[in-house]
């Protein structure tokens, strides 16, 4: 089950900066466990934005749930959701 | 040089089938082409729309451009641009 | 799988009375059979509007596709998909 | 009568955590009481947001208003509201 | 039941002005039974547009729905829908 | 001079209780007393929003733009205006 | 009574350039029929538009709404207005 | 070189309302200087809003951009700035 | 006095292939001529789009509605005019 | 590689003066680097706004990025990035 996932982070400018880098760092490390167990297929930066276009392939829209909502940074992210599927016009094997 | 491109199309419903089904079979092979020669690099169908996210890896803007104008249903679509770049979570060395 | 698909029908003012009613005839029997095998959960009309709000339960997001291309009035419509899963406070075994 | 509701949640980054549960667990049973009436037709989570797509089934707008106004989680919500009625497609007894 | 009801109406430059006018008469002599019946409380030009802001009292959504797709110009018109109840400091009996 | 004024309330969430009720207070006093001299014409509440849909009848622009910004919780508001007229359907009297 | 209108036209591309030139020809002695009589107190054109920015004087919104459908050019224009009232910092006795 | 500037103020809800009434008296004075110069042409109020509609009439942007950012109560509004120009049909000599 | 002009081109899918050739090579040529005044300072494509983006340096808003008006695909445009003016950062004496 | 790239600071009314001009002082610093680097090609105040129309020419896409995260106004900005290519029509050799 792919879909394309806009994650945009706004962190409000008198947020505490320790923290921040503190949730980023668990973010990190949140976001290459899912890329490693296949999950979080791509994940690619916005130019100019605090913000990324990922790809996920999981099991069920309720799996994609869980994953967003356990983002360390979910308080501060706008998310929008698209369900995509294989296009038959690809010739490569793992844009499944 | 990374980019999101976003295609809808949008064949009015009193265009003629013939000419359609062969645009349209153009457009399959054009496609297929720059899949292989690497620069379209990815294809998804959004579901419910005739539309797709693709991403293109492109040696200039300038590129990007020629391959889009000379999409065989480049008349008939909207396209929305997205330059993106490598994510510094990303553990995919071809997410680049 | 859960999605609401929301679809909105435009038949344009000059096109044919009598083909737009032998299209209608075959989505009526299209959608029922749909409904009948659970895939097209739950169909509503928009008051006021030529639209409805279904609910979808469909094994992948393939599958959801294939039903919306397949739509007889899908050259007719503009349609938004919404990916759902079960609310924690339902107490409905079949919202899942 | 029938309506679709969707609800969007926005706690404020710096609201009392012990509150908020408080709150969210008020809602949770003001929810499950209306579901068990039956007013509370249909509930589920829209995936990757805080928000939900409802249906309601009551007696008047009045009573919709009465319904809405007093959810517990009001204060922190977006709410839309579209009427529905019976779809002649539906074959659902309980779609009315 | 009340709504608020805004219609827009846009007949194309080059529709037929005689087969118009005629879809115009009776679109009035609809207008003025509803009015008399009661259902149709309220009607207002808007200034500078072929458009209306009206007030329905009708007993369900189901008759709403059924009033307004028999609107002889109702193919030829955007229609948006708001449902209204009476506001509390109300003084009028019939802003019921 | 007929005009629908639509307006939708927003209360920080940390705003004093007792000071907002104080103002609601006045509020209520401020519109029955405008529905009694006539220039407040109809009063209805929007479903699930702290919000109004309003007809007034006034002399001039300028007068129901003193009317506007005295409303007591006008700080608190977002107002939009529509002028409107007469409609020539109508067969009510008091549509003027 | 003030009333600012912006007016925006757009004829299509095949529509028969003689007749169009005549209805222009009549909206000039339209417009300036009304500018002499003082109710279209200032029309200035927008900047790579083919629209205007308008302010009327008129003695009632009923009054307004004549005149804009009366436009020769009105079956092509698309229409925006806004009420205005005397300014408390206006020097100028004719900005009434 | 004319233009037309919309003008909207939004002042937060605590802010201290003396400095804020110090500043409108400030604006004041700043508005009606430039009026005597001629350089502010016309100002009017927006009805229901803290707003503004005014017609400048500059030697250059630059100009114009100095007067606008000077407005004390610049670091509270939201501005729009359209371009205008003398319309063909107007027959006032000073809507140049 | 600089403005920003972005102007997007859309020629109907059945528009004559000759005659719109024809217009663009017209185009091209008062582009061109207007480059060489200074007036058209800069124009870039918009990739992937059948758009531009300009910046014009011209006496006044008169004469870019002039050339603006003037362009021979001026009928299949869509154009946004942003005034500009010389940036305080800037280092380069034609940013003027 | 070139790019549109249009910056809107929003800098909050309680935010530190002291703090927002050594803020922009650096900003200065960091803007005119760039621009005798080449990088920063061109940049132009928007008349009444305080944001800026900029031209960069830079390598890829991630140096794009790299150069505006390290803004010093960033966390104020909004950014809108818009790929631009060389248009046939320019006869300026540096609008490559």
């Amino acid at each position: 089950m792919l879909f394309q996932v806009e994650m945009t982070v706004t962190i409000p400018l008198d947020f505490d900066k320790v923290e921040a880098d503190r949730i980023k760092a668990v973010e990190l490390a949140y976001s290459q466990k899912l890329q490693e167990t296949g999950e979080w297929r791509h994940i690619w930066r916005v130019v100019g934005q605090y913000a990324n276009v990922s790809i996920f392939d999981v099991e069920s829209n309720q799996r994609l749930h869980e994953i967003l909502i356990g983002l360390p940074l979910y308080p501060f992210m706008t998310i929008k959701v698209t369900p995509l599927c294989r296009h038959p016009s690809s010739i490569r094997d793992d844009d499944r």
